[in-house]
């Protein structure tokens, strides 16, 4: 870390300073020259709280020369992270689809796309049990039914499920649910982090929409610095002035997040564009940027007029994309697509 | 709720989807063109969705003409809502001042800084004592023992307390505070609003750093539907690319709330800038805008050579804004700094 | 175009409105119900001012149906355009690489660039004569003689050129010029576009760093308006909160323009991220969402310690990318890039 | 400027950037530690491209500690600028209300506004010529008949006027307008205000949607450098994902620009909104953030149904907003509305 000081830096502010920080362990090398001083910090500064020194009147800024997270740092970790979520393996070369609809809806709906999508290749069920919603007014999922029916779908198809979480409090129901989501509205709900760092359960967790990579990985490390490793990363879109899409996919995320760590990268075409019809190029482009996996939504409700949503595509849909996935993973050999066999049944 | 249909939308799937919002229970006008079919709804369409609307593939486009924020809309309340905290009111013309520092560090600390700022004209006190932190690995606050840290100091000063809640499990914790307040990353924590919408408690609501106005008053709304009135916005800035300032203080939002809305409005000057030195020009931006309260971080700690954070202002530079702020409310007459008296000890 | 009066709006305000809107040419659909009132105009809106509407004392919003731009709209113009440039085409499944560095520098260097990129297998070459510079102190470029430079490597190569214009008055320097480059910064200098729409000449127009797909689209219109139909749209990046890269590459713009309209659309990884390291993932990327090319910087000074700039790659660098871009062009059967023939020099 | 290098800088790499460095003029201080290098350097780094350091293989980062922009710098000019327009002090103490209509519609129209402006206390007259549209077919302004107009309205009252330049070639028609604007879309319009900063005028420059405060800063260097330090800075509002508001207001720029640099700062709250009715309070919170001035749209067509765009006070409204301008500024003793005299005319 160096601290570039203000020229009018009082002797008395500056010796306080020092020895403050040599209080905090550091070793503290100051370069006064003529024009400005510096102080370079060495030591593990991942503690020191960045604001605080921007903050103090003889500091005129601060730059971080190393990255604040450590758990989650590629420099440290060099090897790919691969989780094993029953049997199926997720990154290090194992590409993954989660697939299923925004909502579960009914055991026989998620019996039905689970069968659906396995049948095109999807390596796990996704589908919300406890639904975010912008309006108290709007659905809120079918909540602990919602998971027992995707427990359900696991049971018929063999499939590891995915599903969000939204409080603390309702983490015993996740008990048997393979993968726990955190979603973009949660990704610095600190306390929640902090409690799921405390299990062993692999944590999808979902960028923020106005969060930064580092933001990102500073909230994968509140989760590992517990002890859980099992962290997947998903870039999902971000929120800028573009009305066009609802977000806007940070496609650039997925090769940067690949250097600066070394778990597990997936990308939510889906809630990145809400838009059905592009949610294939952008599967496609993710794939080619190198992400490790892609989570789709499916929904499957021929018979009804209110079957697809914006984002959701169609069981035939689905499995036209697959196609196209898997076409594309064969030019890439440093991915394969994970083979769900019917004896993991 | 207006829907434009597509050119090409089938007969059958047009049927269906009137069938369906009929059920809804709403009166469905359907006027067909030329070149457009437009379908007019009318009645409660607060619980519709409207992403699944666009999601429809005979849908070109969906457009809300009421709001979806019902309790806290000014147009079924037009009356500014007044809340009164230990005796304090607030909104409807009471303006108040929140102020202390970021974090509570000590009972002597917060003391000193409660008598400070209510000696310059603070109404109401602030202090964290559970602290939302980027890295897992800096100081998270005194966390229970910091809440009875701001008991002391109100029992010292009668200054009403202000602090932030991180998760619904710590809400036993807050019987005594006299306002919870809601940090910006929680502020679509739909679960902890939920919570909150049972208890009866003043709260004040920050807004996201990536949230829309009408957002904003649908998280207010989640508080209110549970049957809690007692809500507070406050504007704290937004992210944008502009990096010269930590957020960017959207100024703006302050009539429009005070338009759309009858709760009080509250600016945070200090997190919206992240700068001592415009804390002040802000402060009075929003009081011209028409704000009905500011909530400023004051430290006080003036014999350590880290005593002022970036955005923090010390009791003298407090004191001073102080100044200015009663003089500029001279010249409005809709609104008036509330008074403390000593009795109210 | 679909007008929702607000609740209050007075009679006589509604004939001046109704009388103005049928005076511009448009059948008026009048449709008053219990709760709103809607018109529902009918005919060539795109000269309407929505803004001024949108204003209008008894308006409470406007939606527009139909899309602004006509030239540009690929409901009018189902089939792709196709560019001719000195016997390559652009667009319509001939897919392009355009490459060569940032700044043209020297006869030498330009020439071996070119003979180095065309071997890879670019098909055009670019290079900056005329550089915008956010300092009035840096290096503004060679201009004019840039532009002879850039020729003399054409001449050496027969790779045609693309170099960016700045401004109306140094038009008569680009005769000779095969595709002139509007700058992101430019893409709003409508002055600019009116005068390059009376050309004939083809624009490769980057997208602007805070302008929507929509405004993108209307500035192409502009020079199509003119009848200069020979437009190429270039997603670039926008600006967004985000740091870790220059700018973020909206990658979803590539499938919507398309869907949106018939000129080719061509990526910048470039400039989009500004880091040479990931320009390799983000080319692939756009060829899996669908480009008709991408725009790739290429510097070529290896032996001054000052070669290869954040965002450009070396020769070695993009000779490998091309091997990728071929590889991956293989999987898609709608693009083929095009093949410069020595016979055609 | 500080160099942070990589760790696994070449000897040679690192003694050729040395030698480049000095080259440049600039005194270089290499500090070696045990787990970093540090660069600093000493002297005019205003002409090195920082991208172009951030970009070579050695460098990890690059901080510039001093601001590249001189002319326009507090630091070396710490007395503000107070311009003289036909007599009319702007900047240093000196406020001023630029005030007209967006667009010149006749001569009767802008002589009845500028009466009625001038009666409520504008100091300056403002309305577009040369109107920049997104669409090419809505009306591009009167041109050079519109700063005919203008110049009747100024003969008429004695108030001078301001109006947009859209491109250098224009220039000659602006000989006898007193202030010339540079609006948002060309604030990197780097051909046109270097053209403008060979003449003398006085510039009001408009900032970019999409720029940081130091681009802007910047671009009034490109206008400086030239030789004409007669610039105007106006904050108008930057893009945001916000909807509410056209654009998002950055009402902290006004504090900041006025730290930053010793040029007079003007706020434009009718473009930043887009909404007429907060353009009062948004005015207000200009002056209390510090500003020099406002530049306010107002219309005067009361005969007609489309008299009040959205964004454009009508003259009762202006009239009342400039009786709280000057209650305001009452109690600023920094700054004076400025008295326009009849004898001036």
């Amino acid at each position: 870390m160096v601290l570039i000081l203000r020229k009018n830096a009082e002797e008395k502010q500056l010796k306080n300073l020092i020895e403050w920080l040599k209080n905090q362990g550091l070793d503290v090398h100051l370069s006064k020259g003529r024009y400005q001083t510096i102080i370079g910090l060495i030591g593990d500064v991942s503690a020191i709280d960045i604001e605080l020194l921007k903050g103090l009147n003889i500091v005129e800024s601060v730059m971080r020369i190393s990255e604040p997270y450590k758990n989650a740092n590629r420099k440290f970790h060099p090897d790919d992270t691969v989780l094993d979520v029953c049997g199926i393996k997720i990154g290090g070369g194992h590409f993954n689809v989660i697939a299923g609809p925004c909502s579960v809806e009914s055991t026989e709906q998620i019996i039905e796309v689970a069968k659906s999508v396995k049948k095109s290749g999807a390596t796990l069920l996704r589908g919300g049990a406890f639904k975010p919603r912008t309006s108290p007014y709007a659905f809120q999922g079918h909540r602990e039914k919602g998971i027992q029916m995707l427990l359900e779908a696991k049971k018929e198809t063999g499939l590891p499920i995915v599903t969000e979480i939204m409080d603390v409090g309702s983490l015993p129901l996740f008990e048997d649910v393979d993968i726990i989501q955190v979603g973009a509205r949660n990704m610095q709900n600190f306390e929640l982090l902090k409690e799921l760092g405390m299990t062993r359960k692999p944590i999808l967790l979902k960028r923020g929409l106005a969060n930064t990579l580092n933001e990102f990985l500073m909230s994968a490390e509140y989760i590992m610095a517990g002890g859980n490793s099992n962290v997947i990363l998903c870039e999902r879109g971000i929120r800028t002035f573009e009305t066009s899409t609802r977000n806007t996919l940070d496609i650039a995320a997925v090769p940067l997040l690949k250097q600066y760590s070394h778990l597990p990268v997936l990308v939510d075409p889906s809630h990145a564009s809400g838009i059905a019809q592009i949610v294939p190029p952008l599967s496609l482009a993710a794939i080619a940027a190198g992400a490790d996996g892609i989570m789709v939504e499916v929904h499957n409700d021929p018979e009804k007029a209110l079957s697809d949503g914006a984002q959701s595509l169609n069981p035939a849909q689905f499995d036209e994309l697959m196609q196209d996935v898997k076409k594309m993973l064969t030019i890439f050999t440093d991915r394969k697509l994970v083979e769900i066999r019917e004896e993991e049944r």
